[in-house]
């Protein structure tokens, strides 16, 4: 067995979770170990923690470190891929120029690549998801933040560093509600769960009549889509909003990219056409005609697992193509 | 000679002039014609003088059109470039599917090709301006609109249909100005001459003083630009406000693409360093600090040239890898 047709670790890195998982070919998921990545920790004990759940993750799947063929870390943030840094995270809060490629590899004695969690998932729905052979396709994922991948003529796309694709950062009002990123009107700030649960407090502050105002705790973009089921006003009127939002952001996305689908993941995407068909609209009216009616806007297929899946095929890839 | 290595037919379509010429190998130009549009007369006539100055550009270069190797037309507008149709043209009113290609071909039996204008103009600073040897490059034009081009690792990038790289339909504001695209807020709207032209007229109306106040016609970016030169203070501020916004667009493009340089062209661009300089100044504020500090943003090396060179360049590949 040449080692880069072996399993590979692979890592899923957020600001709330991270997975650290074996995977064999063909996608196939060996074991996977989750834990919370308790973020205010500092990186030095996160990053120890992560090597010992990699080490369970790999036990658990009945190997050793030596037959790994590498490692792919999806993380959150703006990722320098050519020398494995996280030079910045909105979600990880004083991770500044982390060098988590060099850390691990130092660790295991294993090629380790580090690529953004988003990127990596669109990696994922293109080669084993919703936009198998396609080659024009953005991944969006709709979570706390929103973050983006790229596949362009067939290839991930990771621009010049490796920070490409950070679809959440498209400024969109001028003068919107703040952001994580310390700027202001990000697609983020207006469509991303934090924001749909911003517009909610905000709706209740100003008088509305919701089921959300028996709440006693902070309300979630959880909340308002369970009010939403139930046809609560306020919670529809939010998602609408967000969605609107979603799909101006996705216009500029098909006017800049012309693609054939986007795929949208992360936790609010478990709305579905609840969230999709709002936004499909707001893109169709805010697009050119041309691209607009080409694209296809469809929610992921693997769901939570994309990054992971796509940290693997690119530790495969990579290993593969060295030494 | 070989065809495709012979003089090419470039044209340069846009909404206020048409320029047909004739280009040697490595960008040599042979001979050009300018002429008004006259958007106004609708396409059948234009493009009958179209036809009329390409013969003319011919012959002033000592040719006849069996000795063109092809003819690359970059035409304003959302083009399909599979097809050859301008789909639709903000500042071409009524044009909506005209099948430009094919009325070519049939007119000057020869191969034709259509591509957006700042798609070409991408092409031409790729291979003989500004960004010769990049692999990733944006190109925007700022005149009466705001238009782009992209190449991505190395090849220019057209999008699935060709209508990619529109890049002055963002939405940067989505309760902003209305824009020729039917929109609100789109960078086109808040950055193009005709915005600044509009910025500077709403100033005017609303009492400040300047020496624009004194013009009888209907206020230019050019007359705000000359202004400016003189140190006026409403001129100034506009001219800022305007940078401020292309730089937020630019910012947007930064943290999509991570490219390695952002060439600025179009008329608007003539004002050189005073909208460059707080251009890059607001994209630095609102991009990410990885990818804002690997991008150059630099001015266009081939000025009004570059999308007819662009246009000579893509005919020549398209026609030299058809039989």
């Amino acid at each position: 067995m040449t080692r880069s047709k072996g399993p590979v670790v692979a890592v899923d890195l957020g600001g709330t979770k991270y997975i650290a998982a074996v995977i064999g070919p063909r996608g196939k998921m060996l074991s996977r170990v989750y834990c919370p990545t308790l973020s205010h920790e500092g990186h030095a004990r996160i990053i120890d923690r992560l090597a010992a759940s990699i080490k369970e993750a790999v036990k658990e799947a009945g190997f050793k470190l030596r037959d790994m063929a590498g490692m792919g870390v999806a993380a959150a943030g703006i990722i320098d891929i050519n020398r494995g840094l996280i030079t910045e995270a909105p979600n990880l809060p004083k991770w500044r120029n982390i060098p988590l490629r060099d850390l691990l590899r130092e660790e295991f004695k294993m090629p380790v690549f580090v690529l953004n969690d988003a990127s990596a998932a669109a990696l994922g729905e293109h080669c084993l998801g919703a936009g198998r052979g396609l080659d024009n396709l953005i991944y969006m994922t709709v979570s706390t933040g929103i973050g983006g991948g790229m596949i362009i003529n067939g290839e991930l796309y990771n621009g010049t560093d490796g920070s490409a694709a950070e679809v959440g950062h498209m400024i969109i009002q001028v003068d919107g509600p703040l952001c994580h990123c310390g700027h202001y009107g990000c697609l983020e700030a207006m469509a991303s769960g934090t924001a749909i649960a911003r517009m909610a407090e905000e709706r209740l502050r100003s008088g509305w009549t919701s089921i959300l105002s028996k709440s006693r705790r902070k309300i979630t973009a959880e909340d308002v889509a369970a009010a939403a089921k139930k046809g609560d006003v306020l919670a529809c009127q939010v998602i609408d909003d967000a969605a609107g939002y979603l799909g101006i952001g996705m216009a500029g996305l098909v006017n800049l990219f012309n693609p054939q689908m986007i795929v949208v993941g992360g936790g609010v995407s478990a709305l579905g056409e609840r969230l999709l068909r709002p936004a499909r609209k707001s893109m169709k009216q805010h697009a050119f005609k041309l691209p607009a009616g080409t694209v296809r806007v469809v929610r992921s297929a693997l769901g939570a697992d994309s990054g992971l899946m796509g940290a693997a095929i690119y530790a495969r890839r990579q290993a593969g193509g060295k030494p």
